[in-house]
């Protein structure tokens, strides 16, 4: 299913059981227009009945991963909005790009950012919506939109950055627009690590492979409990756990575990 | 208008659109008083009004930031109404404390702490409740209520810093009362960054300064939003920061960063 | 009372006022069973009166902290609950290992854990649970239920893993059950201090008989209030402190606290 999906603003792959979005606008540092912000938004709502893809990467073509939305594609737009007080127009944008977030949320499938080069505004916010994040040290992460006069309040930005840097340093790049290099990136916990440039998508894709090889229908329910239980007090989030772990535990994945384990062999995990 | 101000009990200095709070008994190391905490809240309370003042930044005088609490102008009259059993009198007391945070986050302004030698007790805080803290290697920042015998939870610390440093290390600080070092303040994400203590209040102003001339009205959207969406889930957050960046999209500001790109030219920003 | 209580699945000591909760089963690394579930849950909820025992300390006997559910006494018997359709049973069980978590969370005491050696599944899960954690750097500690084909959302760590090291960090754990080293889980905040091997549980205690010589009423207001404001926002926090703190103020120890000051003493907490 997934295999045959031709998204036409970014390029899709498909190997294995990984599937791979590459932004690829090298020329212009793949910024994002409005129709790839929406291609991106219903390839991740696709996502979440595709049972042939299981873990997701995301990069760029040729050294950068996004310069965000762009200026004469997006902003232009805006601005007439803006000019013709269009209240509507401007808020299906910004609920569109939302609906981005939401979508790479809530599909099952663990995606891996891979950053290199600029990681820019709406290109910042894919990264920081996915579940990993490989990087590297020449990688430059701005939250920039108050650069062009706006709000650090962009597709969850004050409520998810926080959450992953803490809320002293995610102000500071909110406030200030500022690039965080990759060595900050790395020392904050925005990447999980440091890759070499020219193997960061090997890297990437080895590490979405792996999780793919795993109990993946254990992955997307530690996905779902880690975003249901976002604002959850702890009572109710050990309750939470303990119900869906407890499906888990159905799985015949968990028998196929403790068989292997007994039978001293690796464990073959099919998701189910 | 907020040039105009003129408190009793702590400097008070407005440049251009930043003003500066400074805590100025320097002999004891700027302890609080009743007095100066009822005044700085009024202070922050003024400024939810203030157009003339874009950031704020709060400091000591003398290599110190602040010692707390007066041990004989607060403690002393706290032990008294211990004595004589006023309830009331104590909750009064910790409701205006925690007053003092409410107003530092509920007003538009970013507010930037330069912190030197001594931050202790209600010195702590009102670094923690900040938005931005610069602070210098030889620092000493402790939530030292537990060395008077009290709780951690004074004015939100038990919510708020686990926040900026994680919640081990958080409770550490708590639990022990035990001086973080300006290194470590760093390592933590406390302080976005160290100065020197010469160097301190300049850095700060002008990053304050930086701040008052960007996109004052987007600012204040980043502060609100940081501030509204704390215990949000990520759903209800995106969808606030939807409502957020399209009043923003409505701005002057973000027009006149439009044009100024296109025009190969540099935003003025005024904050509307 | 407390220095009364015989469990039978571990090693339970009390000196002073501080009690020690040893696994001792050295030579398979201190898994849990069934049986030490249930009882260090509740051992927990009896602390919930102990007057006698002011903190608690964590540890495994034998170079090893815990190596988690035994795959023999506790996987084995789950997946024959799996084979009979058991789910009643299955949920018995993640509520019971969920319940040791809030029983950790709920007593008054703050609980140290000393972590050395193998800290996997379960066994991370009550070192995460603990409120400070000192580690060595052989450590090793795992969240490793994704190996036994279960989701990383088990005892809560979906939700309060993240509150510890950052939610990217957090989310490599949990989705890989790889193992983080003792210099990474002290660099992460998830480990307070590093010390050596042989002095390991002689610093734990040490840090426990302090905090228990301290103002103890006060150090369970300060537990109760990092637990009950986890998901509140900030007003609602800082009202919940004013009260915490108000009745603390009620305290004896606060008078103490207060006249040993002013006679230049030590004061002599005794934990009312």
């Amino acid at each position: 299913m997934a295999a045959d999906w031709k998204p036409q603003h970014f390029a899709w792959s498909v190997e294995g059981k990984v599937a791979t979005v590459t932004l690829n606008r090298p020329e212009r540092k793949n910024p994002l227009t409005l129709e790839s912000y929406a291609e991106l938004r219903d390839t991740f709502r696709r996502l979440a009945y595709a049972k042939d893809v299981k873990t997701v990467v995301v990069t760029g073509a040729g050294d950068n991963f996004c310069s965000g939305g762009d200026v004469h594609e997006i902003i232009g737009p805006l601005i007439g909005m803006q000019d013709a007080g269009d209240m509507d127009g401007l808020l299906r944008f910004t609920r569109m790009t939302g609906d981005l977030v939401k979508a790479m949320r809530l599909c099952p499938q663990p995606v891996v950012a891979a950053v290199d080069g600029i990681c820019a505004g709406a290109g910042a916010i894919v990264a920081m919506a996915s579940d990993l994040r490989l990087g590297t040290a020449r990688s430059k992460t701005a939250f920039l939109f108050v650069r062009v006069g706006l709000a650090g309040a962009d597709m969850g930005a004050c409520n998810i950055l926080p959450r992953i840097i803490g809320s002293g340093r995610a102000a500071e790049l909110l406030y200030t627009g500022r690039a965080m290099d990759g060595e900050e990136a790395e020392r904050w916990g925005f990447f999980n690590r440091l890759c070499a440039p020219e193997a960061l998508l090997a890297e990437a894709q080895k590490t979405a492979a792996a999780l793919a090889d795993g109990p993946t229908f254990a992955h997307a329910m530690t996905k779902k409990c880690i975003h249901q239980e976002w604002s959850m007090d702890v009572e109710a989030a050990i309750e939470a756990e303990a119900q869906a772990q407890a499906i888990c535990m159905q799985t015949k994945d968990f028998a196929r575990a403790y068989y292997a384990f007994v039978n001293k062999q690796k464990p073959v995990f099919e998701g189910n």
